[in-house]
């Protein structure tokens, strides 16, 4: 989830917990990571996110936060441990990173690594150590170009994602960047403001109520989260960058 | 706390939460920080920790872990937001580093930043930022000779020390390194066990209800956590190292 306002993420995050572990197989580990800034707030369970009392707690005491990334996981590699479980955080320009993977890299050891080293085993971590050493190399500070840093995003995104399924997102404090290798949706929320209701469950919200007009905000899932409104599906190879609860571009990846 | 069995901290996270803005001016912040194996859950809030849910949450529903640094801050230099809330967390060697700082250092910015930088404004992680760097120069993974890292934290906490108050906690995954400025005390529970009460708070465990013979457990906080136990206040200028429980080292800081 990616805003112009504070917003809290109780809606999404419910119907992601769903699928950890209830109505998926996703229950294998959740993270929810929520900026303040350029820090983040990072919730992370080596277990089922649906039975989870740590989850229920944040979905009874929502924090309002402008970058959102969120995850359940099924393994595939690497067991269920802490260190394993998704989102993944590190620190570079003085700025909070997080990444989440949906897929399978097969190749990612075959990389070397640089300055960023993995704590678990999977080969998503390994990945995300890579963009982040990509990105070191090729800025010395956050760049004050935009537009230099989506492209590095999205070339070294699709440079790993060549063999293997490479669905991402990764958060820098200021951007969501979204890649889909095979599936992903957004939808983007602005007045008019209606009601929406969860695909996985039966929660309504009016989202008309709880915003104001000049409210943007971004979500990216999978699958859509909700059964009654129209979401956006990715093309394969290619990346979108979120700022401002808006869609800032798409670039080939 | 540093153990050689997974312990949980409630009992002195309990104790130190009241000193986090109800029995002391410690209410800018309070952080908790819990190892599982190399990776860490870190919980932190910019606010009072005896009027924080989620402090209470994590009372309620114990984690067990081998090692944990908390955290309750009073601020000196920079305000009260999520960046600037101790301990802080970086990554080294595929491990996760959590300090926790006591005091303040007058000439942290004026040593220049390698590879790891401040997120927040304090001068507290800026020096952790130099402690992390000089780690990572001095070794290109984690030392298989402990003595050398123990001799490595101890020289550049020395060092950052001189010009200030620099009372630290470090937590790599494995040891925790607890270096003294001023005041740090510290005490080591294994049987017999008996019971304990909270210096600010009337509540009162009986350990040997809830260990086994074998259980070690060591505890290091600024100021004495229990009225009716002995702890060993730390010398000036000098750190201690724990690991399995039990103080290691003393060493020249």
């Amino acid at each position: 989830m990616e805003c112009n306002v504070p917003t809290d993420i109780v809606f999404s995050f419910s119907g992601l917990a769903v699928r950890g572990g209830r109505r998926g197989p996703h229950r294998d580990g959740w993270g929810l990571c929520l900026y303040e800034d350029r820090a983040v707030r990072a919730f992370l369970e080596p277990t089922a996110a649906a039975a989870s009392p740590l989850a229920r707690f944040l979905r009874e005491n929502p924090i309002k936060t402008l970058l959102a990334v969120a995850h359940v996981r099924k393994k595939t590699r690497g067991k269920a441990s802490l260190a394993n479980t998704h989102p993944f955080v590190r620190e570079l320009w003085g700025r909070t990173f997080v990444f989440a993977h949906n897929g399978t890299i097969k190749n990612a050891r075959a990389h070397r690594l640089g300055r960023f080293h993995p704590i678990g085993e999977t080969d998503s971590e390994h990945a995300f150590c890579l963009i982040m050493d990509a990105l070191d190399r090729a800025f010395p500070r956050y760049p004050r170009t935009r537009r230099a840093l989506w492209e590095a995003v999205a070339e070294v995104g699709g440079r790993l994602g060549k063999n293997g399924t490479f669905n991402f997102l990764l958060g820098d404090g200021t951007h969501l960047f979204a890649r889909c290798a095979t599936k992903l949706h957004y939808i983007v929320r602005k007045a008019p403001f209606r009601q929406a209701t969860l695909s996985d469950e039966d929660i309504v919200v009016d989202f008309a109520a709880v915003t104001t007009p000049s409210d943007r905000v971004a979500v990216v899932a999978t699958m859509p989260l909700t059964r009654d409104e129209v979401w956006t599906q990715g093309k394969p190879g290619h990346m979108w960058v979120f700022d401002h609860g808006a869609l800032q571009a798409t670039l080939r990846s």
